[in-house]
């Protein structure tokens, strides 16, 4: 079973998943496999995967082909479902056992096809997908947050190139999670019960500069202090806490939203390696003010010493100007 | 000038550092110049740096050859040694000039040359010039923390490959000390007067599993929750605040731990990647309690979209393992 640790002195926490373990010797920078002929995402490979756990198809049997969304089980699991979550503290060291969720969502059938250019209705239900794992898990008492995100390309972490996002459900509510939320309750006090990030939505519309594109319900921009170069994020315009509750009318803005930004990404840095994660409210929604939104975080430079030493970032483009060169220099993404 | 600015809701703070920028095309992964003849770290070069600050030489012209140890500015600085320090705080917008010092410090002549395996004279002699720079820049009020880091290999943010040390002076204490700090200064009250990295020490030498080497003055482990595979402290078993309050007794045994540690990473995992850098108190050492120590980071595997998102780290070798690899594989480093 895995199991998360809490450092001694921080409150950083690391899983320690030695199903994901290699030798000292193997610890090299793998290539990725792209061949769609063993890759298990594909038609056909169904197989390859563990059962799956949702997939949107017209007809046919469980674990066959024809469907246009599929998730499954990761098949190396950061953390497992089965078991109680037990917390340990003795001394220095504080434990919790590693239950939790770690899922794949196949996000089309088309090996080579980017999220960008597929039809708004495929986005659309990848959404949908998202907000369905989503609720499933929610339900499971044991699980105090769940993180969609997205690796793709191999300097982001993706090892395979099929297009497809992950869920992570853990048995804590993560730090930056954590951190975000105090702040935004803190917010809430101060300002007499106004909302921080419906505050950086009307401000930032206002200055204009760090707006890349808007329509009816989301704003996308890149942020005042920005970690990473063109680093990008998706807000809704409307004051909503948590992502699962998006409704069918808002799909469509988001899901246009998504590959625009995505879009622009592609056609200005060349297809960049790039993450993305949902931030949205912790699953004890208990007193939690929040506001849910996308980060997307292009891989272009290398993070060293200095910022493993201190937790800055080093960004040498000014969001100014990356919100500039985004909006400016690409043709709109198609629709 | 570079500027630093604070993320609208939690207290993460980025360098913007345009001298270091490219245009959106030129954001790809670049190759290390290895090539001596080209190299600015070597003799015969020292014109292709701006002019040194120090440097340990018998005798000769300032930039001249013939040193063992040379520092100079970084050509390509995050932050510049000058103007006054603003800070400006407007509506959600936090950001303050970014005034500080970037410097390197050439730690050998001799371009191929391994830092395990230089002569227990030439690593004391590093530290000896971390400790000077230190001791000159703490002096300039501007500066509240001064972090000494080295970045080896391409992997691991070198840009060079002679072998060389950084030094960022930044004008606000970093995240990640003021955490360390906080938590160091709150276990100090409630404990009554103890040391928290003094606890650390004391237990892990107690339980035994997670020691890599120690000698009479300090004492290598992989961490109980370390984030990165290999991940690896050098603490001092003597209550420190500070490193630059190190005494030339412990150079020594400095020295040979340092190159214990980093030849058994080398040996182990075939020249990894790495980052190392120094923790030490903030310049301001009013009513701080703290411990300082060396992190060793290899990177062995890439963080992704997970640890973007939630400040979680996923590490698959657990700490137990690392140290019993590290003890048990490798001969002697040379002393």
């Amino acid at each position: 079973m895995p199991e998360l640790r809490k450092d001694y002195v921080t409150d950083t926490w690391v899983v320690f998943s030695t199903v994901r373990s290699k030798r000292p010797g193997e610890f090299r920078f793998e290539t990725k496999p792209t061949n769609p002929e063993k890759c298990p995402f594909c038609y056909g490979h169904e197989h390859m995967t563990p059962p799956e756990i949702l997939a949107y198809r017209k007809d046919g049997p469980r674990d066959s082909s024809g469907w246009w969304i599929r998730c499954v089980p990761n098949a190396y699991p950061a953390l497992v479902a089965e078991g109680e979550v037990h917390r340990r503290v003795s001394q220095l060291f504080h434990s919790v056992n590693g239950v939790g969720a770690h899922e794949v969502i196949v996000e089309t059938p088309e090996h080579d096809a980017r999220l960008s250019e597929v039809s708004d209705f495929q986005m659309q239900e990848v959404i949908t997908a998202y907000k369905q794992r989503y609720l499933d898990l929610i339900r499971d008492r044991r699980f105090k947050y769940i993180l969609i995100f997205k690796n793709h390309g191999e300097k982001a972490g993706a090892s395979l190139s099929h297009p497809h996002s992950q869920l992570i459900a853990t048995p804590i509510v993560p730090r930056r999670i954590m951190e975000e939320v105090t702040a935004v309750n803190r917010f809430y006090e101060s300002s007499g019960g106004s909302c921080l990030y419906c505050e950086i939505i009307e401000t930032e519309l206002e200055e204009e500069k760090r707006i890349v594109a808007e329509n009816e319900s989301f704003v996308v921009l890149s942020p005042y202090a920005a970690r990473f170069p063109f680093e990008t994020w998706i807000l809704p315009k409307a004051h909503e806490m948590a992502f699962e509750d998006i409704t069918d009318e808002e799909r469509t803005p988001l899901a246009r939203m998504m590959k625009d930004a995505l879009g622009r990404l592609y056609h200005v840095l060349n297809d960049p390696p790039f993450n993305y994660y949902i931030h949205t409210a912790p699953c004890d929604r208990k007193e939690t003010k929040y506001h849910w939104h996308f980060e997307i975080t292009p891989r272009l430079t290398e993070t060293a010493g200095f910022e493993r030493g201190t937790g800055f970032y080093i960004n040498p483009v000014m969001p100014e100007d990356a919100a500039a060169i985004l909006r400016g220099k690409v043709k709109e993404a198609p629709r």
